[in-house]
């Protein structure tokens, strides 16, 4: 036995979660969405919708609209999104290690 | 913002949670599954069908299967299901404490 679990931010619906932050972080990495969501088995327009309602519920931007240039388009997450993947890290962390921990507490001894 | 979350015992697949925890609690306080699963707005076959999910990862009878005698049938729950419910209560409590709490350190300052 063990402990299950999933945590997210909540605005009304879901803001911001483990999906959410996996696909910025690899947007971060490829500056890309297209091969951050290909990476991630979703469709680049599932990516887009996702990023969409996440911003609603947040309020903010997460990945930069600008397309074109000399570099072509290219995906940037914003100094928001990134100050968010810092925050929900840490958060994320703390939340396994403290549940874990609480399962231990109530379980351990029982079976 | 707030923090949205689920917890529950896994047992290579969901063994027990919210769900069945309010669904044992009403059988416990009616001594009726089928109560219970109508006072939840569920079918009583799916009521059966869950706990009999339950019972199977977790390895132990939920619900005493008595059937008839004086007083008609009448669903109690095992000793071991009122052992399980009381380390769940707990549990359940600690974890939402505790990921409150966590939620507060990372994000207070945030928004």
């Amino acid at each position: 036995m063990r402990i299950g679990y999933k945590v997210w931010l909540d605005n009304k619906g879901k803001a911001f979660g483990d999906g959410p932050y996996e696909l910025l972080k690899r947007v971060d990495k490829t500056h890309s969405l297209h091969r951050a969501a290909k990476e991630m088995g979703m469709a680049y327009s599932k990516a887009w919708r996702l990023i969409g309602a996440m911003e609603k519920r947040l309020g903010f931007l997460l990945i930069e609209r600008k397309v074109g240039g000399q570099s072509g388009g290219g995906s940037r997450i914003t100094p928001q999104g990134k100050n968010l993947m810092n925050h929900y890290e840490g958060f994320r962390k703390d939340a396994e290690k403290g549940l874990e921990k609480i399962y231990r507490k109530h379980f351990n001894l029982w079976k």
